[in-house]
């Protein structure tokens, strides 16, 4: 691990992966400095492009070497600094299981939560319409498939999504799922196998979840007192 | 390595990812026994829907350890069979080029690639009905912005998408972009760039390159002599 200097990471704690990276940085105690990006206030300046042309969020620099995905950034900071084994195991069966969840997370839980959220807050804050009810029953109908799968194949036999300990892989996952409590809706509700996987993700973690996610919890608050979102 | 036994691999070689899998398998000379499912056949029997509750292809076992996702696949055989280390570097640097593209792959080569194979091959051989024209534009508008990023992200600077040497990256986008041309649709005229890389990945995997084609090559020929599929 080198010393003296600070992993730089770009952030909005408004998007999902971007919590991930912050709870993992803040958890294993990795020396960072967060820079943050409010992309959907139009805060991506020259700087942020000429670093990331896609102007995406997160993007993370360690000493020049420049990197996007979050899913990447996870695991390169698992290596690179030594964070306890279970975050990322190197043992090959057990690696390929977080690599499983991951790959699968991208097609599944990523667009599934994150849609729910695009229609009910961010579309009606953007846009000033009511919510397409039709879109978002669709939308719940998949959540509602990704989340039995999550229950009966991932979850089936271990407490976290890849075995018995806490890997990136449920820091992915959980902070997607969270991701519709910003209209107050939890979407774990009538769910008790993946509340109890929440809660043990949240115990393992301690204070970082809640930190990682104030922005939401923010924008819950006002939505539930019938105001407007400040996005 | 283990020796004496071989990697067993459920695969359906009209499936992009399954493609990825085998090239992988021989051109790293892994010794290994294909056992082909055709799920469009509805070939799903109990014993594979019990690998696989999924029921997707493709899937791995290697001494009693069942793995799906072909990119955990494929990241695991390199580690475990001591491939050429090109395939997924073990420095850090390097290797997160490798997650980053294949991260990235998941919400963009993968879906816009597949979707005018399905729109312009699979619908209508299902249906009967005639291709969707509107659906057809706008997939293809998709996957134009999609091709014009892998040009000027990943091939920027370099002759393979994460650096000097072939990855397993390569073999996941290669076989994604070769999938339109079921219907005789070569996707990259007028993209030089891709298709000097894709040149260049052909002439790295050899023979195992067209060996994975094959079904695909005889589709596209029906196809185009006006006769039907035989999906």
């Amino acid at each position: 691990m080198a010393t003296g200097r600070l992993v730089e990471v770009y952030l909005d704690l408004l998007s999902q992966p971007c919590r991930a990276v912050h709870i993992l940085l803040n958890c294993a105690k990795i020396p960072h400095r967060v820079r943050t990006v409010a992309l959907r206030k139009g805060e991506q300046t020259p700087d942020f492009t000429r670093l990331n042309p896609m102007q995406k969020v997160p993007v993370m620099v360690d000493d020049g070497f420049v990197l996007t995905e979050s899913d990447a950034i996870l695991k390169y900071l698992a290596t690179k600094y030594y964070v306890p084994e279970h975050w990322y195991p190197r043992q090959p069966e057990r690696r390929a299981r977080v690599d499983e969840y991951t790959a699968w997370h991208h097609s599944n839980t990523r667009p599934h939560a994150a849609k729910v959220f695009i229609l009910e807050v961010l579309l009606p804050a953007q846009s000033g319409s009511p919510v397409e009810e039709v879109r978002l029953v669709r939308a719940l109908s998949q959540l509602d498939d990704t989340l039995g799968k999550l229950e009966s194949m991932f979850l089936r036999r271990q407490p976290f999504l890849c075995g018995d300990d806490i890997t990136v892989a449920d820091l992915l996952a959980v902070c997607e799922l969270m991701q519709p409590v910003g209209s107050g809706r939890d979407i774990l509700l009538g769910r008790p196998q993946l509340q109890s996987w929440r809660s043990r993700v949240q115990s393992a973690v301690g204070d970082a979840f809640d930190q990682a996610h104030a922005i939401l919890y923010a924008i819950r608050d006002r939505l539930t007192a019938g105001g407007v979102s400040y996005l």
